[in-house]
């Protein structure tokens, strides 16, 4: 089929979203004409692949639980069935200061009632970290950080972490196989808006004419399509803005810091107890949304932050030294005093596009043949195979979109008019 | 007090939501040092002046119906009591087509409930608009248009408009009574984010520093205050994407036409049965969201189009001669065809301030120094002063506002976590 044809489905962007929506829309129908068009040089390889990647199904929203928990199951599944996805299951521990488990109380109960298995540890438990700083929080530094004790821990067991690359791969695969066509170094413009029937006046559509999505317009001409689904992340808000729609995301920079050195070794190799692989958790310190993900591939530990008040809702994608140095460092190494060792290796910034509303993904359809999916609020790939099967569902007009293995899913309840869900209370 | 000094409360912006903030503020305790800042050279001359000003408690959300109700009876309180608001209840008209209808039912089923009174008319009924076309819609241009006859109207009682600037400076001149300052031609560039505790290390604050907000910078300097409302509409977010918080709306532009013309009188003075002014209604016709709004006191009426698909997100504010002329002219004479012998006397545009993801206010606290009053939808001004008394029982901790005369109200119910409000159907 040449770009002048008329494809069935355009979807914009590349990325775990738009994969697994490509490959589920021509798994329910092979017939369709399906193309994903990115900006980038191929899959995942715009902010997905920036992602610490951790996979999770602690939440306090029973959506945010069925879309982790789902998808988890088929990231399990896929790799059960020989597709490698680096899948680790060593846990998300959250340390906990007492204010903080009390401020955490209402979202740990409403995680209980979802059926989310974790464990509440004591600081005893804990002591099996290596170089853990459980109750040395009295110097002047401490004091001024507003870091006290840790009195407990909670543990994820459905929780760990998986290649990115890997998982958009797996789902770019299953589309091509289908015959699913993906096109990439093609930066889309602007969104084709139309009447429905052209008359040739300027200012067309006019407020009195159907207006129709046509397609989208690239550097290299314009590309038409039936139904045109957005899943471009942050980036849906420079095509929808131009025609008055709102992708309900805001982009905000995330970093991530690998950091390496012998002294990290027993931390990324030796700490057991927690799970079956000898490593640490995926762990949220007691303070500032600060986290350290081990990495035994890579002999690495990542450190992030999911930073709120004073980081900008912007497109900047600059890894900053002085933050990881100022702002992360100072905290961590009190916390775990073998960060003082070891080095600063490389550093990578991206846009989560948070949903600043509630923390759940939105699905909806404001046009006949417009889609959008968006909202992952920097949880996209662990909700990726369950997002998709919406966005498909919907696509299709079904009520109930079929989670895997087989757990029915309302598919208004990501909508705006319909919207269902809970506000999300458990955020790193 | 100098502006040296710090106040007890900056509120940034002096339009209707600012100003009856204010006003209450200062009520619940005089002592409070308040004061209000605006760009503009005097209180409502930002967007609320450019508001068609229509006030209406015909919602499907039985919050924004609590939050109009009482707003419309403070302000005919405030008239009663000789403070002219040129308040005219001559009832909001939709002009309904068998489908409009249909697709309506759901939203008037909802308003019943919430007790709006209303009633539905015939088409003849209708009859009694002068010039109104009922059915003679066969033309090659109506079914072009998708114009069809009108089979019903549904006329809102507790309905009508008001000045916006009157309302405005009722609240100004209360707020000043009570020793409330104001300081114009000031443009707010920037909230001060600043850690509680300053060590004058780069990037303060740093991730582990308590964050603060002391204040706002201006052109002329800085100025303090305890405690930071932004209550800017649209410029809102100007304000609060750089320190990464949401406030929840997009500007989109508004525009009002100014026709005059002797054959427009008998709609502006001789439109008998509707209400005791002997006027047209203020009423929306059956296709595209134009609207029209007759002025006894200008000879005139205005008209305007609340356009959804195709209408960018942005701040421009440039009226065009072409939308009138070629969007709502086309329309607008073929139900009303006396418009085709009137002029476009003058034209205004400027910008809503949409909620686009349930349409009713946002009124929130997001640090302990910050309160955000947002979210109008273009229909801030009919619901001023339940957002004023609702912002003012936020700041003071109050879970419940009192609403005028004696109506609670919960102060949560428009926060973010907490949001508990019903999605808004019945949209111009």
């Amino acid at each position: 089929m040449s770009d002048n044809m008329k494809y069935d489905v355009i979807i914009v962007g590349a990325g775990v979203f738009g994969m697994a929506t490509a490959f589920y829309l021509k798994q329910t129908d092979r017939a369709l004409n399906v193309m994903v068009i990115d900006r980038e040089g191929g899959a995942g390889e715009g902010n997905t692949c920036k992602s610490a990647a951790g996979i999770r199904n602690t939440f306090s929203s029973p959506e945010n639980v069925i879309l982790t928990n789902t998808s988890i199951n088929k990231f399990e599944d896929i790799e059960k069935k020989g597709f490698g996805l680096n899948i680790k299951m060593c846990g998300y521990l959250w340390l906990m200061t007492d204010d903080k488990f009390k401020k955490s109380q209402d979202a740990i109960y409403a995680m209980k009632e979802n059926g989310v298995d974790f464990s509440v540890l004591f600081a005893e438990e804990l002591r099996a970290i290596p170089g853990l700083n459980i109750d040395n929080y009295s110097s002047d530094e401490c004091q001024m950080m507003g870091l006290s004790r840790i009195k407990s821990g909670l543990l994820g067991k459905k929780c760990g972490s998986i290649d990115p690359g890997a998982i958009v791969s797996y789902y770019e695969n299953e589309f091509k196989k289908l015959g699913g066509i993906t096109k990439f170094n093609t930066k889309v413009e602007s969104l084709i808006l139309e009447p429905e029937e052209k008359l040739d006046i300027p200012g067309e559509p006019l407020v009195w004419q159907e207006p129709k999505i046509a397609g989208v317009r690239t550097a290299n001409g314009e590309i038409y399509a039936k139904t045109t689904i957005i899943a471009a992340g942050v980036w849906a808000k420079e095509l929808l803005d131009p025609i008055g729609l709102d992708a309900h995301i805001k982009p905000k920079k995330r970093q991530l810091f690998q950091v390496k050195g012998s002294s990290l070794e027993p931390l990324i190799k030796n700490c057991p107890g927690f799970n079956d692989l000898n490593m640490l958790p995926f762990t949220i310190i007691q303070k500032a949304g600060i986290y350290v993900k081990a990495e035994p591939r890579e002999e690495c530990i990542y450190v992030g932050c999911a930073d709120n008040i004073g980081r900008a809702f912007n497109f900047d994608c600059e890894p900053e030294r002085d933050y990881y140095e100022n702002s992360i460092l100072p905290v961590l190494v009190e916390v775990f005093p073998q960060f003082k060792n070891a080095r600063l290796e490389s550093m990578i910034a991206g846009s989560y596009a948070y949903n600043t509303i509630d923390k759940n993904p939105y699905i909806f359809k404001p046009m006949r043949d417009l889609v959008i999916v968006s909202g992952d609020s920097g949880s996209g790939i662990m909700k990726c195979d369950a997002v998709g099967r919406i966005a498909t569902a919907l696509y299709w007009g079904e009520e109930y979109a079929i989670l895997y293995p087989n757990v029915p899913f309302k598919v208004s309840k990501l909508g705006v008019e319909t919207r269902d869900v809970t506000f999300e209370r458990f955020v790193i």
